[in-house]
C-alpha cells in the first residue's frame, strides 16, 4: 500500500485513531480500529445479540456504521492535516447473513482526490476462526477544508 | 395508501410490530416505530451523544439503521402472512448533518413486486418543532418464503 | 418550482439547451430535451429497436442515459453561469421492462448544493398514452468552476 | 476462475454469445464481446465521436451500457441453460473522464446465489496501450426461470 498512496500528513495515524475515539457510537457497539495503513482501515465488532435485527443477525445499520467509517478513515489516511472527511453517499450490498463471533470491516480508498475520494469496505464474519465476506460497500467522500 | 397498495395479510399492523419489537438493536439505540400503514412506516428516534459520530451528528449507520428498517418494513407491511424480509441492498445519500432533538425516517414502497419490492425512505431531523430532510435512501427488498 | 429553488444565471435554458445540443450521443439515441425549469427538467426519447437489449426492450444503459443527463441538467439550471457539472456517481433501479412507444425522463434537484447536488429521476414509458414508471435513479453532482 | 465457480451448463460460452448478439445497441454503439470465462466477462467499444458528452467523453450512459452488460453475462455464465437474466439495479461510479482509444468492461460475480447475484465490472480506458481506470460498477442481477 505504501507505494500506492502518497500520504500528506506524516502524522495520519494518530489523527485517524483520535477521530475514531472521539466517534462516542463506536464506544456504544464495542467497535475498535485495528489497523490503520497509507489508504486502508480496519475496523473490528464483536457479536453481541443487543446489535441484531429480527433473526439474530447484525443489523445492516451496524454493518453500515463500521464499513462507513473504515471507507471514511481509509479516505482520511490521505487527507492533508486541517482536513475533515465527509461522507456523501454509500451504497452497501447484504450478500449473506451478518452471522459469527466478530465481523471485520475492511476500508480501502479506490480512487484518490483532492475533493472527492473513492473508497470501498468488505464486511468480513469469523467463525471458529474461519472468515466469510457478508457484506460491501462502496462510498463517495468529501474533504473539507477551513475556508 | 390504502388505495395504492393492496394489502394481503390484513394482519399486517401486528406482524410488523412484532417483527420490530425483536430488532434488538432497536431497543439499544431506543428507536420506535409510530405509524403502519399498507407501504408506508414510520420509526422514530431520540437524538443521543452515544449515537454520534466525531463531530457530534448522529452517525451515518445509526441513520441507515432506522431507514433501512423504514424501508424493509414499508415492504413487509405488503407480504404474505407467512413471508419474512431481506434486504437485498441500499443506497443512503447524506444531504445535510444529522443534528435535531429527533429523527423520523419515513419508509414508502415504490414498486411492490411478488419476490423484489423496491422502497424509499426519507429521514428528517426535527428541531424545535420544525422539519429538515437529512437523508434519503433507496432500498431493494426481498420476499422469503418457506419453501 | 420556481418558488422553492433560486436560479443564479437567469439565462440557464439556453445554457442547458447549448450543452445538450452538444451531446453527440443524443442525437445518436434521437434524445430531445422537452422541459427546462429551475430544478427540473424533461428528456424524451422515441423506441427504437437498435437501442434494446436481447428481450426488444430499450437497455438500461441507454435509459441511463437520459435519466443520468435529467439529473445533470436538474442540477445545471441552478449553477453559475461559468459552471460545469460532472456526474460523481448514479444508482438506476430497473422496476419494469422499459417497453413503450416512447419515453420521459424528469430530472429533479433534490437537493442543491454549492459543490455538491443530489438529484433524482424517473423513467416513464408512455404506450397508447399511458404513463408507466419504468425506473428510478438517484444521482450525486459536481459543480466544476473555473479556478 | 474455473476454481472459484461451478459452471452449470457446459454451453454457457455460446449461450452468453447468442444473447449478446440479441442485444441490438451493442451494434449501434459497435461494442464487441471479447472474453467469456465463468463468472467473467470482458465488453470493448472503440471511441466513436457520438458516443460523447457535451465535453467529448463518452456518456455515463454509454460506459453504463457496457459495463452493465457485462455484470449481467458474467452473472448469466453461472445460470442455468434455461434461465434468463435480469438487472435489478446497479450503481456506477465515475472515477476519471472516459477519454481513450477504446475502453474495455471487465464484470466478474463477486456472489453468485440461486436467485440473487451480485456482480461488479471496472471500465477502463486504453490511451496508446496504457491502461486507466474510469469506472467502477456493481449491479444486482437476478435469475429468472420458466415457471
Amino acid at each position: 500500500m505504501s507505494s500506492q498512496f502518497e500520504v500528506s500528513d506524516p502524522n495520519f495515524r494518530a489523527r485517524v485513531e483520535q477521530s475514531f475515539a472521539d466517534q462516542a457510537v463506536m464506544m456504544l457497539i464495542d467497535a475498535s480500529i485495528t489497523r490503520v495503513e497509507p489508504g486502508e482501515v480496519q475496523i473490528e465488532l464483536p457479536y453481541r445479540a443487543d446489535l441484531c435485527q429480527q433473526d439474530g443477525f447484525i443489523h445492516a445499520g451496524i454493518s453500515s456504521t463500521i464499513m462507513d467509517s473504515a471507507c471514511g478513515y481509509a479516505a482520511f489516511t490521505l487527507m492533508p492535516a486541517d482536513a475533515r472527511v465527509l461522507t456523501i453517499e454509500f451504497k452497501i450490498n447484504l450478500l449473506a447473513p451478518a452471522a459469527g463471533d466478530y465481523f471485520r470491516a475492511v476500508g480501502k480508498v479506490r480512487k484518490p482526490g483532492r475533493s472527492v475520494t473513492v473508497a470501498e469496505s468488505e464486511l468480513h464474519a469469523v467463525v471458529d476462526g474461519t472468515d466469510r465476506l457478508v457484506a460491501t460497500m462502496v462510498g463517495t467522500l468529501m474533504t473539507m477544508r477551513p475556508q
